[in-house]
């Protein structure tokens, strides 16, 4: 039985989230509006929805089968993912490889150098606020998670996820830069990997050319984005 | 013998510093010019100078009989003030005990919440960047530390230190809200406190009105800058 979207739950910049006849299990549907710079530059892209989710979907499955738990239930159709519903920890979890965007403007890093290790930030999710940079105690004081160890559990899995990830991606010919992932606490209180896995939120650079290959071709008008995230798919469909 | 300045070695926005004729020994020159929001707002206040040489000079002297090592070695004169030369750390390290100023601006905290502990915050002392904010892996990744144990040594200084002035202030029926700290390196590489200690730097409000009592004054535009130093001078002395 395929289930069905009953109501909607909430709708952001790039997702619907829809509550279905199962309490426990929600449905995202993808779409193809794209926004940047926190909502100031905004746009449409014919089959960008639909790109993220295959996209996801591919993603998903990989790192479940790398034991990572995930929200990821199934690929319902083109545009509409079944994952397990979450309360979601209001982080933005950005891991870094090589400096790009926000590191590079904020730090004065130059855009493609290689960082000595794995740099793990939180911003706070809060779009009125602009996502601002958090340390641990901020975490805390803001409630965002119950204790420290947590903040310690989602910085492990943010780096064993980036490891299998750059081993992913490598094979595809790509690099990855830097992402966003996003956690969330299942009913059993586990902390588990939700969101979505799409170079919407993952900077992906052709590791020959050094091409974009991600949501930065909109970001500095480079314009070919949903040619773009179809060659991202297409190698993933060809691995 | 009284050390006679001999190079400018360095001349910021509120202090003059110069070499003398010992290596080791520096004089800062406490300047009347205020400026805020990184530089934008500037202005000149007879007397700020003096002012706040001579309430850092007291805290100095009070941190060191309760054991802080500090660059501070004398007071010389009404703006003058000699100290031990020491490498600058360069991260600005906030210790807030009260929501405030940026705070209460980046994570929407309202401006007098009381924090539930001692918030330690890096920021990255760097004007042209505009000093942002820094987690511990952007202070490795910057070489602005040599270890993460040294981040872990700075916060727990920046507490204890905390913990001495607040004990102070109380005394003197003013809450401290927040302050900026400098560390830097001696020349036997032991990591001391350095910098000023004045209300350019520190958030201090009345503990029976909530009457400011800092650089708010100018910042906010309510004038009274040296009146209120001044009264900070005056509790002190009659501590």
């Amino acid at each position: 039985m395929t289930p069905k979207k009953t109501k909607l739950l909430y709708e952001g910049k790039a997702k619907k989230i829809w509550e279905t006849e199962d309490p426990d299990l929600l449905i995202s549907e993808f779409k193809d509006s794209l926004t940047a710079f926190n909502g100031e530059k905004k746009s449409e892209e014919a089959g960008k929805g639909a790109l993220n989710n295959k996209i996801s979907a591919e993603l998903f499955e990989y790192l479940n089968e790398k034991g990572i738990p995930t929200h990821f239930v199934k690929l319902l159709d083109d545009t509409h993912m079944l994952h397990k519903r979450a309360e979601v920890i209001k982080i933005e979890v950005i891991v870094r490889n090589i400096a790009a965007g926000s590191l590079s403007r904020n730090l004065g890093i130059p855009e493609g150098t290689e960082l000595p290790f794995t740099l793990v930030e939180f911003d706070y999710k809060n779009d009125e606020l602009g996502d601002p940079k958090l340390n641990d105690q901020h975490c805390l004081i803001l409630n965002l998670v119950r204790e420290p160890a947590e903040l310690d559990y989602i910085r492990y899995m943010a780096r064993k996820i980036n490891r299998f990830l750059q081993e992913f991606y490598r094979e595809l010919d790509l690099k990855l830069v830097d992402f966003k992932l996003e956690f969330g606490r299942d009913k059993n209180d586990n902390i588990i990997l939700i969101d979505e896995l799409s170079p919407d939120n993952f900077r992906l650079w052709d590791a020959q050319t050094n091409e974009k290959m991600d949501k930065d071709r909109f970001r500095q008008g480079l314009g070919g984005l949903a040619e773009a995230y179809a060659e991202v798919l297409n190698r993933i469909k060809n691995r």
